[in-house]
């Protein structure tokens, strides 16, 4: 910490406004960083997670500049880019509106061309109702002096649709909103509150003809609308800023992980010190504990429990069965969120040349990860919030805010339902090219391969239950198990969509409509495709790159894919829908558990050394009880500094209120007193 | 609203010293009603619910003023029960320490007893470590001056264990703390701010030997300790809490539906009186929506879709899919804490007559429905609150912030891990009774009592696909197979544990661990036994009393047991765990979900009725989108003027460091001229 002005540890007691001025002094020192090192625009983002604060530069680079790149053209770049990526202006993306969110195709704003306009003609910008007030662009309320604006272009009459356009909202050197523009915050969240969300409203406000975003639409300034080339990029920054969010989700969780297991472990930490430290090591742990000690240098973790002592939580199996398939979940989507990440950059480049064959691949990938990836990342950050016990209500144990502030990530940008229903439409669209067309493979959605290898008409016999202990310890049967379970869902699935097609004799929405718990039912199952194998991509790379690490991590990649057959991490399926798969025998439950709490015994020892091998700094964690050094309580005592109430010992609302409750009779004395005498002076202040 | 100070829209928007003051306010107003209309003590907790705010009444009225109830003796009584219950005396109950909260025997504060204190000797009381710092009592930090105080007794040396004393702790004229005693608020929370949860440091403070509880033990002057009668009742102000607390999880989930409900339906409220009103109703509804139509009152709320616009949410099967299970688990376990209520207040009458049969009963039902419906009134308000879609995420939705405050209800006096320890111990005792003894019933223990009808050596046979439709609509079927699948865990787990104290050869603490996954498991599917039956009691009168009431939640009540059995509203179990025990047929998971699909349908036009019926007025639900009158855009634009940040367009963040950011050479001119010339004057105001 050698950055003073990083200190995070004050941060969730402040006020809405103290925060927002935090978050500007975050983004002053963030821009300054980057001047300062010549930083190019690609490695900023990681620059940006160490903020510790969410803020309007995070629309800046992640959707405002991007968007710029993408859909402006050469001389439109030449005028705002290189002022974009050097922060000269400020941007956002103002898409959302009051009533129309995921569904881009509805939104409301107009921009109606007018060629006699300025001297190219122009567009008539306006929020024609309140429905259609921009709500949500991040950093629009306040910070933000320009963004992309999503606006209907209407020209003579025809509506052509959605649009993106560059458009100033605050002048460039006073920062007051300009005439016609009303910008608000849209007020206090869950979470998040470092980020000026912002409401837009725009009353007849005329921009040039130019500052429609032109690389793959240009209107002429007779009004002509014509396409250049391919648009499929236009709405490429919904596909980037998918995947950027889960990418982040394994990050989110490995830290609510991190503060968890070093809470639950903590107590032990102190003792070991005392039991372990000098000559007779060998008498207290056993040959793993020794080999695991002369890797890891982490003397004090690594004691066997004692019994002189209260037990500590992390070796109570009902804490492990919740916190460690939250530490495998970690790892799955962090790997998966990275191998995405590769395979986007290798697409992205096919799509700057218009080749756009890998577009559904990354459609279907990103949009799976996004809606899976940000629902488990959420849910296991609350998982591991209860585990911390009562003290992890306090915001002073970090997890909390933390994960309300991550909690938007699983509803914008489409959320989970959304986007269930796009990913399960490609997986409908696979089954039945498969039955219908008799197709084997489609090569432009390698992910889905699986889908075309698997044949209904042999549907697979569950193992015997005296092979079933081996088969669960045999990573191409858990893989397989996977693939097996989610081709069940997605053939009943199609099978009963057919049937309501059938039914209804024709396919609308309507259809559609009645399989959408399948079709969630069948994004989840796919989504664990997904890790699995690339979980399994990466284990493979480890074994030959550090055989020790991969040791580790092929005991949590098997507690993974179990979790996942067991009771699986969302609400849907787990067991039941594995034996209904043919994949489990039906009373294998019993089997399945035991593998599964001899793996959480197995865990148990790097518990703490694989999230300390995370390295995630202290003041990111910015938790008491997740602190590196284990000093859990004085840290937790010493929190309540910050508290405001904490000024006084006796507060405001004593001499308000209180004590009239305790003593009504003064009440009454002060109505006496003030009609014999002036007003009474101020309330006394509380003594320090 | 008659009484202005009632108002609670600006709530959301509060610091957390104005949300104390707020609370304090809302004291003050609670006890001049309670005074002014003598509103006995049993009548207050309605009217709390009432306040709109968690405040320290709260732990007075439920854990103070009983304590002394039920464990001060008569003499003590007349002292202070009195100035309780007419809040002349604020009062709390100090138990969990910073390193000790469910487990009350380990707690660290310690009352040493001295003959030679006061006339009649004393206690000395002291907080021996920071571990043994009081942690999280309601009201403690800054409103109450007393408290009781759980301490560990101790005479000439010998440890008694904890008890119960009255213990002031600021004084009762100033207020101040009291020398020696070191108050504060533990800060800021995830939510429940308005309670000032406090700590307490006590450094070598004298009180009389009598302030000691001394109903059932007696300390006399010579030190001499005795039991007086049955000391059963010296923890019962858990168990009664427990109850309180799962009385309310119903009704806080109900504020959720409510507001979810409505948003999901706004629209096309809105739409309903410009379709449907007028002469050709009856072209537009069907006989069972005509019906419905009578009944109900509810003109807006029973049209058909229209295919002329676009299709409302809560139409979308994948919206019903989340949130009627919901509705159906709010009328459960609302039931479920009534009833429940009923059987404690008639084992309380035998308990001051020191009758205990009834202790084991009610343990067992406080903590099921502790543990469970704390847990799955979380995870339903959260589900509602991600149902409302982006604007869920604003403090002015209501659901969240209202989630956050009972959030710890999940966690204190009990969390589920915990009590599902206790739980599944009894339940184990249940089977070994059976198994072991050949026991046919526990009279003490009557919601047992399936258990001991069960026979695991006649496993049943799950049903076949052509009787399974008919099924699923039987409630004796329904009920039966929650039974038989609570039994199948009960009686498999047993067998688990049974393995590991014969692979041990002993039974410990350490083979209780080994069983924990398996108890969390059991203690879910009791309470799933427990809501169906007391649903099913419920059902049953109101078909005499209300046969079209009772129409509707017919509907309900089978949703509920098909949700458990379909995926479970828990994580653990749900279909596979069915089939195991032998109720469902493996492939009959179609089936079950096309029944729900079914009543999805049946329940969409109830919905709205349903809600408006627990007529949760506007200022308790807090929520611009749950509004009655389905003015939601309007009331969420105007939310924003409760916003700190929207006071100025431009923020002191921008005078501050977006400045900078934007103009980086103004800090160079800044810098320059304060060289040249005295300090700058401080930072201009932004325009209003």
């Amino acid at each position: 910490m050698q950055e003073p002005r990083l200190q995070t540890d004050d941060l969730w007691w402040m006020s809405r406004k103290e925060r927002y001025i935090r978050a500007c002094e975050r983004g002053e020192l963030f821009v300054k960083i980057v001047r300062e090192n010549n930083i190019p625009f690609e490695e900023r983002y990681p620059l940006e997670l160490l903020l510790g604060e969410d803020l309007f530069i995070l629309l800046h680079d992640v959707m405002f500049a991007p968007t710029l790149m993408n859909l402006a053209d050469e001389e439109q770049q030449g005028w705002w880019l290189q002022k974009a990526l050097n922060y000269d202006i400020l941007g956002t993306y103002a898409q959302t509106e009051l009533t129309h969110g995921s569904n881009v195709r509805g939104i409301k704003t107009t921009a109606e061309y007018e060629e006699n306009l300025f001297e190219e003609g122009g567009w008539h910008i306006h929020t024609p109702s309140l429905e259609a007030v921009k709500w949500w662009p991040g950093g629009l309320g306040k910070s933000c002096n320009c963004c992309i604006l999503m606006a209907r272009v209407i020209i003579k009459g025809k509506d052509y649709g959605p649009h993106p356009f560059f458009f100033q909202v605050r002048d460039w050197e006073t920062h007051a909103s300009l005439p016609g523009i009303e910008l608000r915050d849209i007020g206090a969240k869950l979470g998040y509150n470092g980020m000026d969300n912002g409401a837009m409203r725009i009353s007849h406000v005329n921009i040039p003809r130019r500052n429609m975003l032109m690389k793959f639409v240009i209107v002429e300034k007779d009004g002509a609308y014509r396409k250049v080339g391919d648009d499929k990029m236009l709405f490429g920054t919904m596909t980037y800023t998918r995947l950027k969010i889960s990418s982040g989700a394994g990050f989110n969780l490995a830290k609510a992980v991190t503060s968890t297991i070093r809470y639950s472990a903590v107590r032990r930490q102190f003792q070991m010190q005392r039991v372990v430290l000098g000559a007779d090591i060998d008498n207290h742990l056993d040959d793993d504990e020794k080999d695991a000690l002369a890797s890891q240098d982490q003397l004090k973790l690594l004691v066997k429990p004692s019994k002189r002592t209260e037990a500590q939580v992390l070796d109570y199996s009902s804490q492990q069965f919740i916190i460690f398939p939250q530490l495998a979940l970690a790892f799955a989507m962090h790997f998966a969120g990275q191998e995405a990440g590769k395979a986007y950059d290798a697409a992205l480049l096919e799509f700057r040349a218009s080749k756009f064959d890998a577009l559904t691949e990354m459609h279907v990938l990103t949009s799976t990860l996004k809606a899976v990836s940000t629902v488990l990342m959420a849910d296991g950050m609350e998982q591991c919030r209860k585990c911390m016990g009562g003290h992890g209500f306090l915001n002073a144990a970090g997890v909390g805010p933390q994960y309300l502030s991550a909690l938007p990530q699983a509803t914008y940008e489409g959320d989970f339902v959304v986007l269930s229903i796009q990913v399960g439409q490609q997986l409908l669209n696979a089954v039945s090219s498969k039955m219908m067309k008799g197709k084997k493979s489609n090569p432009k959605t390698p992910s889905l391969q699986y889908i075309y290898e698997y044949d209904p008409a042999k549907p697979s016999l569950p193992p015997k239950a005296a092979e079933l202990d081996s088969l669960l310890q045999n990573h191409d049967f858990l893989m397989a198990a996977l693939k097996s379970r989610a081709n069940y869902i997605h053939f009943t699935s199609a099978q009963t969509f057919q049937e309501e097609v059938a039914a209804q004799g024709k396919m609308g929405a309507e259809t559609l409509d009645t399989v959408k718990i399948e079709l969630m039912r069948m994004t989840y199952a796919h989504a664990y495709v997904l890790y699995s194998d690339f979980f399994k991509k990466r284990l493979t790379e480890l074994e030959t790159q550090s055989p020790r690490v991969a040791s580790v991590l092929k005991l949590v990649f098997e507690l993974f894919c179990l979790t996942v057959m067991d009771q699986s991490y969302d609400r849907g399926g787990g067991f039941g829908d594995f034996v209904a798969a043919g994949v489990l025998p039906h009373n294998g439950q019993g089997q399945l558990l035991r593998r599964i709490k001899q793996l959480l015994k197995d865990i148990r020892p790097h518990a703490v050394p694989l999230v300390d091998g995370w390295n995630i700094p202290d003041f990111l964690l910015n938790s008491v009880l997740g602190r590196y050094d284990g000093r859990v309580y004085e840290s937790l005592y010493e929190s309540t500094r910050n508290e405001p109430l904490n000024e006084t010992d006796i507060s405001e609302g004593y001499y308000k209120h209180l004590q009239y409750l305790l003593h009504p009779e003064r009440r009454r004395d002060e109505a006496a007193a003030a009609r014999a005498a002036p007003a009474p002076s101020a309330t006394p202040p509380g003594r320090l």
